[in-house]
């Protein structure tokens, strides 16, 4: 279970359409995981109403991939967002799919700036004793 | 944006039945979820083929709440599962709720090990000059 996460607070993001809307918001997030080579296994992704006439509401939503997940929270009233990404490198070494995913979110929010932190995860865990007998 | 982020690796998971079935590990999230108070907006979850007979499938998925998000990834053939918690506190202090939420999913997995890390994201953001504006 070792991977890479990279847990990402976006501040002053120029891209108000995409904070706004899930729909465009998903559509954007999806594409990017696969251009990427991520398997993507579905998402689900949410719209929220704004609180007032003079306030838009802001989008949310995950998707879910073979090699973990993406997850991403906008307040468009801040012009804020959260991208989380993990991938993780059991079978092979995803980080840099995830860092070129982080990247291509990234540059579709245009944040002013950005606080990022990259967790490195888990440690190699040995197969259980009874799989590794059955595949002697 | 300020938030918490349970992030938790979990090794020696007792409960096989529920790191082997996704419709079982969405049963018991949803209703962690919603058990702690988190407004539940929908989900996704995947089941895992196994790669032989002697191996079961994994699950994964993700439940989005209003309050942010909740992962999960498992490995059967390893006893292993991860777990990220994430709640944003804009508008409220939702900690107590992640909290409750990590330890009740931590309890149904029965891990012999845990390596948990907590982290504390994001700053107070402003709202924008012109929500300022409208509501004076």
């Amino acid at each position: 279970m070792k991977g890479l996460h990279i847990i990402a607070d976006l501040y002053g993001c120029r891209n108000r359409e995409l904070l706004a809307s899930s729909a465009m918001l998903r559509e954007t997030c999806v594409a990017a995981c696969k251009a990427v080579g991520l398997t993507v296994l579905g998402d689900h992704f949410y719209q929220f109403d704004g609180l007032d006439e003079a306030q838009v509401g802001g989008a949310t939503g995950a998707v879910v991939f073979a090699e973990s997940h993406l997850a991403v929270h906008t307040w468009p009233e801040r012009d804020g967002a959260t991208l989380d990404v993990y991938v993780c490198n059991v079978t092979c070494d995803n980080s840099g799919k995830a860092e070129r995913l982080y990247g291509m979110l990234a540059e579709s929010l245009a944040p002013a700036e950005s606080l990022v932190e990259r967790v490195s995860r888990g440690r190699d865990l040995p197969l259980r004793k009874k799989r590794l007998a059955a595949v002697k």
